[in-house]
């Protein structure tokens, strides 16, 4: 059913600072993209089927810039490193399992159900470095409907024997490969991966841009993370002035190559005015640099310079997929930095982390995350009726307080490119 | 029934360091005190009648040394202004309301079912100035089986007239009433509540300070939480050397007048000195200083200090009564400030920070907060499957990931003081 109109109270972003609230409104899906929000329903969509959800709150469905399927078993656990020594410990240990395609299959079930019943409906996801354990993974997200670019991960250097490519010819073999056996999804998309410079040699990059190239495909990675990381960048890459021009000089870093960077929590002016300059994408990831001590990214300077930004769960160096918490955190960590570190730097209000979590990420797929006209039309259906309280509420204050409050059993229904991918009753 | 048994996966903590599990053990409950906890169940126990909680977790209940009741219905809005701001323009007008006992009923219902069902056993709670809100809120925790000191509020100045006591007579004699009105109960008790010094004039202290003396009451209060605050008080008070001087000059500071103290986030040297002389408690409010913007207190110096500390939720400036919400946010916020503000002080660890939300703050009852033998028998026991995972965990781990991930629907029973609150399916 592509044609359906939603009845409730509509908030969507229009900008980061133009929240809209229509209440008792409606919002009209046309073959998978939003007709438009209405205060009063048309005439001409009166025919339409409707999910009468009145007095709930209906927003666009929340953009996941940044996560770790295979890290999902490990949430909540070990977060007492900082990021090298974290990779060591506890990530590459677990990452390295997926070799397994059933140990891959049970943990890959469990995070797709749990991504399913949250209010994620587009997510940019790593895999690990094999690809049937990824192709499964991709498997399991299609069939969920939700809108995905996922990531067999590439790296070659400083890394455990088991989660280390052979060659960089095998790597663009089994990565051509892959791609090849992936394409043909509907919902998920395969993105190139290479997992950071430091597990990455020039050799294995040189290959993997080959390989974005021949088949046009966006780029993920992470960036300027950890101060330990940054300086080990400049060492193994001593030709670049930036991390970023690490990426950039093998045309992985945004122009005609869409990329998705996660952190920038130290990015200098110079690798800002690139990632600005060649429209590329920020993940921030509030939970988990504030899990592994690494920092808090300037996000205020990043929405002032018109970067795209949106949010990511970062699994497991974040312990929730929740998005709603990513949005939390966002506005929390850019207090402490205000407080902490640069009075120049306001601190995000709610608009900003509601339209970080929506409109700014979901630019990565395009038209995706509002309800503006022919966006794609994703859909999450709040009922706060568990959260009761004495006054009076504005559906403005409703849904601030779901920012703080959201846990996934208040969704009851969630819409992806049109489709309904769940109802279930409050 | 005050004899039992559970058995479980037995959690608790002997020391800030030290904390015991024991797999598939006993922790016996005699005359509302724990007898100990066992590895297998010794003799003299055996006719006991047993709660069964074969692979759950089993935990002290939890403590908020600072939670204010009446500002439970706005948890998770307006926290865009620092503190001052925020008390006028949010919290003053909610508290206000609480005059009209149909409101405060409303409102504390509420509060008491979710206080009920969240892992909390004990709490330090804040009213209004009103005596027969308070009481009905006495009334309301007192039946769910909470242990609870409970405050009718004082101020006298800098505040509006709805809620500023009329003369320091009408506010001594007005809060007498109240003592004798609510010092009947079981599980609460009546705290003196003088709200912080700059609500509180020279005479309303002095008024105060023979109450405690005539009744042995304890103390709750606010103390170096925000800059402009502590600059306010400097002000008000020139003849003290520090924000703490200002109780402790009326005797309300430790010593022989049990005191806790919320926030500290801005104590020096001296302030804590004293604090730890006279034992006052510090009750750490990781999310609401992080949501007002305030800072983030050194809690590694106070545990480095052996200052007695516990954790808070600090209800609406906190966003959720959640204590294990308040355990992850005091690692991830010692985590920033030692990233951002001070590499001397290292980040708490796990078993810190449940240390904190049990024994630490628990303290302030006395023996409670532990399964130490004669402490008082607060236990919650969780159910974590709906948390899967495709890899086997420790019950180390298992209790880890809960910190970070605990929701309410994960108590499947709790008892306070010897009683079972309540008990339900997994």
């Amino acid at each position: 059913m592509q044609k359906y109109v939603i009845k409730g109270n509509i908030c969507y972003s229009k900008t980061s600072k133009d929240l809209c609230i229509v209440e008792n409104g409606y919002a009209v899906c046309e073959n998978g993209r939003s007709a438009g929000v209405y205060e009063t329903l048309p005439k001409c969509y009166e025919a339409f089927p409707q999910y009468d959800y009145t007095g709930k709150i209906v927003i666009p469905g929340l953009c996941d810039l940044h996560v770790h399927a295979p890290q999902y078993p490990f949430r909540g656990l070990g977060m007492d490193l900082e990021l090298i020594d974290w990779l060591n410990t506890h990530t590459f240990k677990e990452e390295a399992k997926y070799a397994d395609i059933e140990y891959a299959r049970r943990s890959y079930t469990i995070f797709a159900n749990d991504l399913l019943y949250s209010a994620t409906t587009r997510a940019c996801i790593f895999g690990t470095i094999h690809p049937q354990a990824t192709a499964l993974l991709m498997d399991e997200l299609e069939q969920s409907g939700i809108k995905a670019y996922i990531g067999k991960v590439n790296m070659d250097r400083n890394c455990p024997t088991s989660l280390c490519e052979q060659s960089p010819e095998q790597a663009f073999a089994e990565t051509e490969q892959w791609i090849a056996d992936t394409s043909g999804y509907k919902n998920v998309k395969p993105i190139l991966t290479p997992r950071f410079i430091p597990t990455c040699s020039d050799a294995l990059m040189e290959k993997l841009s080959l390989l974005q190239k021949k088949y046009n495909l966006p780029v993920q990675s992470h960036l300027s993370e950890n101060l330990g990381e940054i300086q080990w960048v400049s060492e193994l890459c001593p030709d670049t002035a930036f991390y970023g021009e690490a990426y950039a000089k093998y045309g992985m870093f945004g122009g005609s190559c869409p990329t998705v960077m996660a952190h920038c929590v130290y990015s200098k002016e110079a690798e800002i005015a690139l990632m600005k300059a060649q429209n590329v994408f920020i993940a921030h990831c509030p939970e988990s640099n504030t899990n592994l001590a690494s920092g808090i990214a300037p996000v205020r300077t990043f929405l002032d310079l018109g970067i795209c930004t949106g949010l990511g769960s970062d699994i497991a160096a974040g312990s929730s997929l929740s998005i709603f918490k990513a949005m939390a955190m966002a506005i929390q960590c850019s207090k402490l930095r205000w407080r902490l570190v640069d009075q120049s730097l306001e601190p995000l209000c709610i608009e900003e982390a509601f339209y970080l979590a929506t409109k700014g990420g979901g630019a990565f797929w395009g038209k995706a995350g509002s309800f503006e006209k022919d966006y794609e039309f994703d859909a999450v259906v709040l009922d706060d009726q568990s959260l009761p309280h004495p006054q009076a509420l504005s559906v403005r204050e409703r849904l601030e307080r779901l920012l703080y409050l959201a846990q996934d059993s208040h969704i009851i229904a969630k819409f992806a490119g049109g489709k309904n991918l769940f109802e279930r009753a409050g």
